[in-house]
């Protein structure tokens, strides 16, 4: 077996000693004669394994208390509606601010279900930056102010959440989650898809303020209710058993890791390690405003675009792949979540240099 | 490794081959140096996968070149709603028969949406029969006639489909979905979660006669219109990959084993072990009326329900597990599937003979 370096933006790669756990364990769960996979949801064995799981991510991510942590499906995409349809809560409309093409996507959905104002977006500088916080235009009375935390197609990141005054402030964190320390207390409610930083696809992670749940939209489907899911332990009807399983290793393996700050500590030398060579040369580049840039995603263009076939073969042959830019955006993108160690990142680095070197 | 007999309702026990499969590639798929869990949905391995999942489907169980099969999340209780934003097609009403707690529950969801008519219903004999097709009172213009085929909970099955006219069938065959050969020309819509009959939970099979979607309900997900869904090959966002591709090789197993010919025949003698036993004796008692009798969830109860815990540890003890009844009738449950080995259920005729003989 020979393993290469996965720069998927999502489904993406895994740590190596999780997937060795469950390759171990897909037959028999410690001693219990079945796979994860095979147990009822009402097991108690499976009961253990959520339960771990819950309590593994409040740990390693310090969830207080009074927050519910869900685990649904549907992804960030279900999520758009979800979180109007439980949050709007008899007010007018929500505020959205816009940096890319997910947080595009998200205001355009809750408009279908109420008012949903854009009050900053940086659309008219292509998503290359996020709109200065004295320029937002925050209603006082808004349901809440939505940002995404992270842009995996543009690469754009928020460095830490922005203050919003008492206006709860929710987040599409599919691709940031989980990736250095973050105060959950900032926040009312933290969505995201799984199959980024903490798992495979078929789970959505909500982390929400108790005191916001409990007034959906009238039609809202029970599954999408975070006061009934979170009632019913998730449980409402049978979960994504795997995927919650697998989530509750990375978990464990984060804090293994020595946790988020040490995890954080990784991703910002890897970040560093591919964007100081994307500023120290021509042949590349990254359109991004440096504060703002991601680290998890990494969109870059070649000098010549009929380049882009033979870098991807090149690089695919190397042993990297994953590397194609999104269809918006044309080019490479280099996904380099928590599980990428450093060495890929270097491989990635060392590869770019030579292309340079025989086609730049 | 010892593995154990689970008669589990869902999540529910998995072949072997296929478990060894996953567990082969799990880290490596077919040389590609990653698993499928860490494969991009937009990746030509995954949809490669995906493919051969849905080639090996239509083909294993004969799905008509007009029927779009659909890969979606949120199991049966999503679809209680989803088919009717999509099948209402601007009528006033659905027809639902109700011979279970599954048909009842899609029943009520379906009312919040429109009509719902109960044409008949075997509540009055505690769902232990299915009402005489002459006593159905049928709209001719209903938007649909709606069953449960397998009622998971009370053991009672369709024998076939019924005569409903020109009015679309919709059936929920969850837990009897490919279970032995039937004519899905029969039916305008079939949904089915994954975790009983062919795969892990987090995956919802849905076939639907092509005529019949794209006028969905105002308010309706994009991720819940068919059509939509249809129109993108089922990954109109990132779909649940790994028990997408689990059930690809549960198709591939179900070709080998020789097809839902095969396999009906080893359900058929599965089941007539058990309810032969169950017949020929007095201390357990199974209530449901013979010829509606579900071949793949047997519930029984013990002659006193004080010795329940008691066959329950000694079952277990034996190999056993998953034996124990649903709230709602108490007593046992069988769940013999497709992956349940006729051993097992020769194994738990003989623990049930013992059991009488040391405590009956």
């Amino acid at each position: 077996m020979s393993r290469i370096f996965n720069f998927s933006a999502g489904p993406a790669t895994l740590p190596l000693p999780v997937l060795e756990q469950v390759q171990a364990e897909l037959l028999d769960w410690q001693g219990s004669g079945m796979g994860v996979m095979e147990m009822s949801h009402r097991d108690k064995d499976f009961t253990s394994i959520a339960q771990a799981c819950e309590r593994d991510l409040r740990e390693v991510v310090g969830i207080p208390s009074h927050y519910k942590v869900l685990f649904m499906q549907g992804g960030a995409t279900a999520q758009f509606a979800v979180v109007p349809q439980n949050l709007l809560r008899g007010k007018a409309s929500a505020d959205f601010v816009v940096t890319g093409d997910w947080g595009k996507k998200a205001q355009k959905e809750a408009a279908r279900l109420g008012g949903a104002r854009v009050v900053a977006s940086s659309e008219a500088q292509k998503f290359t930056t996020i709109p200065d916080r004295a320029s937002w235009s925050l209603d006082p009375d808004a349901a809440y102010v939505h940002i995404t935390s992270n842009e995996t197609i543009h690469g754009v990141e928020f460095p830490d959440a922005p203050e919003v005054g008492s206006v709860p402030l929710v987040s599409d964190m599919s691709s940031s989650f989980a990736s250095r320390p973050f105060d959950v207390s900032r926040y009312g409610l933290i969505y995201a898809g799984a199959q980024k930083n903490i798992g495979p696809a078929g789970l959505t992670l909500v982390i929400v303020r108790e005191d916001l749940i409990g007034q959906v939209l009238p039609g809202t489907f029970a599954i999408h209710d975070y006061k009934v899911m979170a009632d019913n332990d998730s449980m409402l009807n049978t979960p994504p058993t795997f995927p919650w399983y697998v989530c509750g290793l990375v978990f464990q393996w984060m804090k293994r890791e020595g946790g988020l700050a040490a995890i954080g500590e990784r991703n910002a030398r890897k970040a560093a390690l591919l964007y100081d060579y994307l500023d120290a040369q021509d042949f590349y580049n990254n359109p991004v405003a440096r504060p703002y840039r991601s680290q998890m995603n990494v969109p870059f263009t070649l000098a010549a675009p009929e380049l882009d076939a033979e870098f991807l073969k090149g690089s695919k042959a190397a042993g990297l792949i994953g590397l194609k830019g999104h269809r918006l955006l044309g080019g490479m993108r280099a996904s380099i979540y928590n599980a990428m160690p450093e060495a890929g990142v270097a491989a990635l680095v060392e590869f770019m240099k030579e292309f340079v070197r025989t086609k730049g």
